[in-house]
């Protein structure tokens, strides 16, 4: 229906196996064209099966179905090949597999050339990315207010926050790409340290790594309450095991005293949330690792566990190093949402601590004092 | 301009505090009324903050702006209200924030029961869901393919695959409730011990979990390529630490060796993957944590590392406790792929080898062999 209305119609999803993947059979009719077994797609799928020491199921003989005149998209990440067709009245359908790692792969790999060049468009817009962590995004938007373009000018800002990381968007047309950086410029030169990186798709995990593999050093974690998101979300980048080599999930008391070395003595007197306990699991990943860094988080992530003095959202963070400090936070949000905001507030701890050693190091300090 | 075709209209996000948030606006223009200021919304956006121990920042007020004649749609979860408005013509307009657990929770809990009681319909369709890992999308098409209802039959199958666990959900007409519940059933014992969970949203980290917590026992994981995922979604559970208390991310070799006491002969004679380092990895967690099951992992989760002999997606699981065992995984895809299969890997071969811990205890195991 949509093909009669519109130049460009995308379909994600609906291109597996299975006999609910219907989207192969529906394009079929919306064009008016029969399935014919694309020879290179059917090769390519039986590879994949191959590699992996297995015989491919007859099933997914039908992933390499294509409406006859169209042409089959290489995707490089599964097994279903995409689909990009034309109709007699001159719209394009193209069908993408719904895993947003296989669809965003191959749209800007096979999709997005296409419609530049048929479309005769470029995109035409330039596009600034700064990646803020530390700031509300409303504080953010207080701070940079004078510098907004107005509603109806040519250049636009978005600012998009998420998990504790917020991604500032200034965009205009590829004839201002000056203007464009330099208003980018201006608001980085604002915002100062709370910009951590300029390239879009970064997070804290890439600027910390990046801090890390600079000075030469290596940093441990101790998670309490994230239960080893800080760890994992370390892990994502390709090449962490330059920086990055231990981390301890202490989730029991037990496992706090023995593997990290903190005190009974703090555990008793203060409880697991705490500050003396978050120093004490931070210098024992320090110690157990022998890195320069160690950097640990205990709270409570709710929904239960919570009191009048320590409620839910009560999160105390650590550093252990060359600059050593600590940092008490009230997060707001349900379990998923404080243990999010609770790793980035660490990596971003970390950075921020890391920024200000450096300085030292290099006699540019105000005055010496570590943040917070 | 969807109003003037649709009788609901839904649009999600743009509710924020900053310029660019500019839903409120929009809709305002579209229905023809004035935004004013709903004093129930500010005095929830305030109360959000104060609990924060921080003040309002002043551009968050106009979070608290909908348009004449509008309901404000409370939000637990985030500081933007909702808003629900009717048309002069009779249409729907309903404003909600774009983060998902914000979208999800108000949808459900303000908009769902509303269009409901507006459109008469409850619904009308009946649900059943079974949860299943351990066999690819395709193997599982397969063996319930004579089940499979009709494309035309009112009853209805789904089967969705990600990251290693399968969702299949059986759906039907409210009247032929006892019909689905049939045919889940049968699925289900066709399936066997593939079925985790029959609970829609649950994953392997409840079952795993629910097995521990009526056996009185707990599990400790030493992760390398996944970095800490098998923890942290083990940990996203509410209640984990009765089941859950140490992980340990032992990403280097030294690691491996101080704090899990994995010999430095199998590792270098077997090198950090492979069977020998995969269980002492394992039994390690089990000593240091005193628990009856240890958990490991290693892999190579790419882009880089791989080679001949071990290419990436190579993965060895070991399983130490009352049953110990080694599994090999030749896994498809990138880095995230590899490392989400490989947490759902593990979490699986200790859910089935607990089973099949049970069924030896309760003396009811076929041959008294382990799986695998």
């Amino acid at each position: 229906m949509a093909l009669g209305r519109c130049r460009y119609v995308l379909v994600c999803g609906g291109l597996g196996p299975t006999t609910d993947d219907l989207t192969r059979f529906a394009a079929s009719d919306a064009l008016g064209a029969r399935l014919v077994e694309d020879a290179t797609s059917l090769a390519s799928i039986e590879a994949r099966f191959r590699n992996r020491g297995i015989e491919m199921p007859e099933v997914n003989r039908r992933q390499a179905l294509i409406p006859e005149g169209a042409a089959a998209l290489p995707n490089p990440a599964g097994t279903a090949p995409g689909v990009l067709a034309r109709t007699g009245a001159g719209a394009w359908l193209v069908l993408l597999p719904g895993p947003p790692a296989e669809l965003a792969a191959m749209f800007d790999a096979e999709v997005r050339p296409r419609l530049e060049r048929e479309s005769g468009r470029t995109g035409g817009r330039v596009r600034e990315t700064l990646m803020v962590a530390g700031l509300p995004e409303s504080v953010l938007q207080e701070r940079i207010l004078d510098l907004t373009p107005a509603r109806d000018a040519a250049d636009r800002l978005a600012i998009l926050a998420s998990g504790g990381e917020i991604e500032i968007r200034v965009t205009g047309p590829a004839g201002r790409s000056a203007e464009v950086r330099g208003l980018a410029d201006r608001i980085a030169e604002r915002l100062g340290p709370a910009v951590f990186s300029r390239v879009a798709g970064e997070h804290l995990e890439h600027a910390v790594g990046r801090l890390l593999e600079r000075r030469g050093e290596r940093a441990a974690f101790a998670e309490s309450l994230t239960g080893g998101l800080i760890a994992e979300r370390l892990t994502r980048v390709p090449g962490s095991s330059g920086w990055f080599d231990l981390g301890v999930v202490a989730y029991a008391n037990e496992a706090k005293r023995d593997l990290l070395e903190v005190p009974e003595a703090a555990l008793l007197a203060h409880g697991a949330v705490s500050e003396a306990v978050a120093m004490a699991m931070a210098e024992g990943a320090r110690r157990r690792s022998g890195n320069a860094w160690g950097v640990a988080v205990t709270g409570i992530a709710g929904p239960g566990g919570g009191s009048v003095a320590k409620p839910v959202g009560l999160v105390w963070v650590a550093v252990s190093g060359p600059v050593s400090l600590t940092r008490r936070f009230r997060l707001p949000g349900d379990r998923p949402l404080v243990r999010q905001l609770t790793a980035t507030a660490a990596l971003d701890l970390l950075r921020q601590t890391m920024l200000a050693a450096g300085e030292q190091r290099g006699g540019e300090a105000e005055g010496g004092e570590a943040p917070g």
